[in-house]
């Protein structure tokens, strides 16, 4: 994979596509929290990938050592001043999982680090998640003045309603890579980084191998009862763009904002 | 908390309101099980709280240091002549938990001790249970002759179907507070009372500095779909209030106030 | 039991009645893979003791000391020439689950050893599944170039989504009996024979002089929800009936006859 200066700085989506397995990388320099055009390219590969039809398999990663996913941008946070520029914001996050979701290929997530917010919600919209020791989750929406309402309903169907609930109440929380994979979030937990690729490398390959009009099927029946997401993602996206316009919201925005000032002097 | 002579003889709900958080607590001499007259104070409280908007989050205790809640009242179900009268006690658990699951603030469980029957449906019905080791749960309605049909849902809403099936069946045996931990039914199980107290203080000063706004429309993610329950639950309630008037339930009835007697003298 | 040579050759399914408990039990030479004949005979067998009024509860097992059920037999699976053979043969495991389903008493069943495919779809559709350590869960139905469709309700159903879709997309995979529990698909796992016989027992005699009123609306309950089944396993068999004829499951076939031949050589 070729990355520029320019990636660097500003973050780039990027895919590559190898025995009929594709690996769509994202990063961004701020812990791979997001801006809507990372998260508009991620929407557009996935769908990409998912009408090839030399593609059998799908990975999604990041780049970096460190988090999986930060979840949404707060600097692009920071700038919205309507519901409607909120709600386009949060849609965001929308248009991936439903682009996940709609794939006809199985989706594996390569789990490298931590994932907050719209992070577990990537997570959770995999098919299937492979993790490594370290992969921490929170849902710290509640503690800005929002909520998880769009990646909700994709966390909730992986790890049940209690799972979901306990992330979104105790905003502030970090659970393990443990709890998330007895939880339903990751399909495997691994101690090490080599043991993690090792098993994305065996089950790439044994998929990519298997029948693809099955695994189109699998994959209905995986997501059968969420073809109104489209909609429903979307009323979310509205409830998140609505809240973020809050006191409470702001607050917690320039408490963030200013630790990173102090931080930085 | 003014406690009186007659509270403690009778049993009692009250409530207290410190730092917008309220706390309910209930109490009842024979176990923390619960009569008609203290499960409709306790729906009454809810609503009260819930609709009071200086309050930010709801804390439901009970008093004493044996059981949590021992379900419902035995000598309460043995006067049931009538299917009506037996749909109407059986709908004081379900006025609880309708009462529960409209109020639009987030409401906690302190769970101090055991759980039965009904008691393990206000565990479920709160949107987080905190508990501490000890508090094991036993739904032992079929050793009554009757079934847990009223807090089946709310019950199988936190512990997915395996793990309801498994207390259903399973009447008389006890799972202890890990095994509710790990079906979700108790979002966090403490070794200590302190640590429980410590954690319900942290969460509920969080909650209580949190975007109201964000929180009631977290409630409604969380209830959505369960609309139906004000009639369901009374459906549930009467199936109840007919088997408690089987030749099962008075034989199995008549051997508990037969122990208890023996006990006595 | 009587068992004769024609039995142990061809396979069988023997009912008995006890105390009002009946134990199904089935066989076949090849690991307990299942026939269309013994999976028709299973069906019947529980339509007849669920009609029986003199019968309170249902244990389901299999003979020998292997496998609890090898999925559906392959020798079968290799003979299907048409779709509508395909549908026919797949309808096997619905008729049995359907059967299941739809039996007012409680069904246990007895896993004393591993459960492949179809296998993994009997346990999840009892009511209560109790195990002993050893009986690890496959499903390989992808390996095999089709997919778990009808079994897959069921199994999601008690494993929620994530356990049932780790199973479906890592085929090859044997997941340990303790998965098996933590995911709800078993209630209980034993570390011996004579543990698991000894808990059986103790069930079957409990739920035996339970209510058979209140048993009757507790399977009710359980299975709210899934009234369009009798439709929805028959689509599902249709789907694995037409895979089953790609060129994917051809070979596959071929390999595992292959396989055969020379260990038998």
């Amino acid at each position: 994979m070729i990355i520029e200066v320019k990636d660097v700085q500003e973050g780039y989506v990027k895919s590559e596509t190898h025995n009929h397995v594709t690996t769509i990388e994202f990063f961004h320099p701020q812990g791979n929290s997001l801006p809507g055009k990372i998260l508009a390219d991620l929407a557009h590969e996935i769908v990409y990938a998912g009408n090839d039809k030399t593609v059998n398999v799908i990975v999604i990663r990041s780049a970096g050592t460190g988090a999986f996913c930060g979840g949404a941008s707060f600097d692009e946070l920071a700038t919205i001043k309507t519901e409607a520029e909120g709600k386009q914001f949060f849609s965001g996050f929308a248009n991936v999982i439903n682009a996940m979701r709609k794939c006809p290929k199985l989706i594996i997530a390569r789990i490298h680090g931590k994932c907050v917010g719209g992070g577990v919600g990537l997570a959770a919209a995999a098919d299937y998640a492979i993790a490594v020791e370290g992969a921490e989750v929170k849902l710290s929406e509640l503690t800005v003045g929002i909520g998880p309402f769009v990646v909700g309903p994709a966390i909730e169907r992986k790890t049940g309603l209690s799972g979901f609930t306990q992330l979104a109440i105790d905003a502030s929380h970090w659970r393990n890579g443990d709890w998330a994979r007895r939880k339903g979030l990751f399909a495997e937990l691994h101690p090490t980084l080599e043991s993690m690729e090792e098993s994305i490398q065996r089950l790439t390959h044994t998929l990519s191998h298997s029948n693809p009009d099955a695994i189109a099927e699998l994959k209905k029946e995986f997501w059968k009862g969420t073809e109104h997401w489209d909609q429903l993602l979307m009323e979310r996206a509205a409830i998140s763009g609505k809240l973020i316009l809050s006191e409470h919201s702001k607050q917690a925005l320039k408490k963030i904002f200013d630790a990173r000032a102090k931080a930085k002097a």
